[in-house]
């Protein structure tokens, strides 16, 4: 059966591991039509990956699978799900990761990742994306049925929710993400700033006066703020690197005020 | 249809960039056969993709579609274009970046893309490679006619030619691109050199006095001169890194003299 | 025909080599499958790329071409290769690349690379990775029989053997890998501490007291000894760098005693 698998990882693209999970679903389902979105999620870094997954997912086609793989309780406590909306399933550790993509979704099955015979033989204990995740993965795209693979798990482990405080004079939010770029994605949205006519966006002692369309609107190496791909206020700096500029990582504060 | 759509982008592998154009191409296209050439141009540079398509995108089979994007106009008034030849369609922004790949070449048609009907709905102002050129090259991989896309362009955006002077005598040209191995490679070719016997390469206070033919031709670590992969005139060091010894960037100065 | 074709190079990503290897293949076998399993091989790291085939290539689906390409004598003396397994064939380099995923492994026939039929016209000097191996992957992928692309080689070129001291007492050996993660990897196997009950692991002057199972066993920040997915023994650290933290490299003496 040809199926999108998409895999999503912290595993670099320097050592073997990618090549083993991708040889792995290849050998299960020879049909799989595997799609890299990346696997150069910062190590362990659970909130990168859910907001990779948050930024490209939706754009796959109906009947997905999505595989993501950052795990650093790998082998620990932790289970291993298979969540099921109506439009895609995922599978991974149980930590967060779909916390972004699946809010605001009906879920339609959560299931615990526990039926050894979908998993590879004597599984290791540092590598459930080869031995576990990449198998089910690529059973499920074969058409097994998703309650073949373990009991229902009645709640998955929730991402902490990043900072965000509004009043009817200010906006008080957080930096989510810095992109490849520099720009600083904040988890404001464009409905939030209804809230608040001619903002000004503060972060740290920069503040910037309002919101513009895209980066050339400003003149080169000016910084800026708009709303994003992402449907979330960015600050980016046109022709530049803003992250660089403003020496800001993800977690910083923002402000949104009149 | 089955079609290969090759993607080269300054997006990175960090974020869902690239996920969400692949995702908008088999939503449209199941069938379409995606091919990574480099997601790791560096950011906003025009020159070094349009380098990187012209020694790539030659030796892919005829009638692929070629999505290319690094897009520092984005959303501003730069056009968004797609290019025909014989062999080949390009589909990206307007700004220089075919313009080595399409030097020599007969170009058939080239098109403003203009017809929002086959844009993603509400397309944002800074991604038009998820938004709108992902989705025109999926659509023209199902066979949609080129003429649908939009009004024919006039012109396309020029590439600044690097600078090349040529006497009887001496040679001056440019490091055009710096590779993954430090390999120099300039704008000389090696029907250029036909009019100087004996040819010594200098850059800076470095001179080469004559061509190798490969790496192994001289001792470990010491620089050579050779015709490169691309047709042009490298420089390079065996077993070493050729711009980090000689501290050398894109745009330096090369002379070839007698 | 479909058949797959994984690619393993030290080429990077931001160049078009990589583009151009693939170019070739699907020029000459349109059904092609390629896999891409690394492209981040350290520039010339035979021992990295050997490393990275040997711990994926045995995942992936029997009859898989693994095209390999790390070859700093590129257009020297060294042979190009073709090697076959029951299971796989393996193309690239004489220069050991293949020697860990083919330990133990009986090979059916080895060949030498000379039918210049097979190969692009003109091969470059410097980029026999696009000239010669892919063209030679892909024929083979269409099935040409592997007897027409060269003679029987009676040798190949061996890898070093990594440093390995075995007593009643004391294991030495070598950290062979350090992935993504900054985990280390010894030439140990879990076999050769079969000899040694309760083994303490040494690394310069951090001393490890036991095995333990995964990442997570152990307190956050600190240090353990595993058996890793790679059938070695592993040091890594829990949430954390283990290269980073005890400041080692490949090649580093590891001690293994009662």
């Amino acid at each position: 059966m040809k199926r999108i698998i998409t895999i999503t990882t912290d595993f670099g693209v320097s050592d073997g591991y990618v090549g083993a999970v991708k040889g792995v679903i290849k050998s299960i389902n020879p049909n799989a039509d595997i799609v890299d979105i990346s696997h150069q999620i910062p190590p362990r870094d659970i909130l990168s990956a859910a907001f990779c997954l948050h930024t490209s997912c939706p754009y796959v086609p109906k009947n997905t699978i999505h595989l993501a793989m950052v795990d650093p309780g790998v082998g620990g406590k932790r289970k291993g799900i298979l969540v099921q909306t109506e439009k895609f399933s995922f599978i991974g550790p149980d930590n967060g990761l779909f916390g972004l993509v699946l809010r605001g979704q009906d879920i339609k099955r959560q299931i615990s990742l526990e039926s050894h015979k979908y998993f590879l033989k004597a599984p290791s204990a540092t590598f459930h994306g080869r031995d576990i995740f990449a198998p089910v993965a690529a059973y499920l795209s074969l058409g097994i049925s998703p309650v073949q693979f373990g009991p229902r798990l009645k709640k998955l482990k929730s991402l902490d929710k990043p900072f965000l405080q509004m009043s009817s004079r200010k906006i008080t939010g957080q930096i989510i993400h810095v992109d490849h770029f520099g720009n600083l994605i904040t988890n404001i949205t464009p409905d939030d700033l209804k809230l608040l006519p001619n903002p000004k966006i503060r972060i740290g002692k920069t503040v910037i006066k309002k919101i513009s369309r895209t980066y050339s609107d400003v003149p080169a190496g000016m910084l800026l703020a708009y709303v994003g791909s992402a449907s979330y206020v960015e600050v980016g700096q046109n022709l530049g690197n803003a992250a660089a500029t403003l020496k800001v990582k993800a977690g910083a504060k923002v402000e949104v005020s009149r």
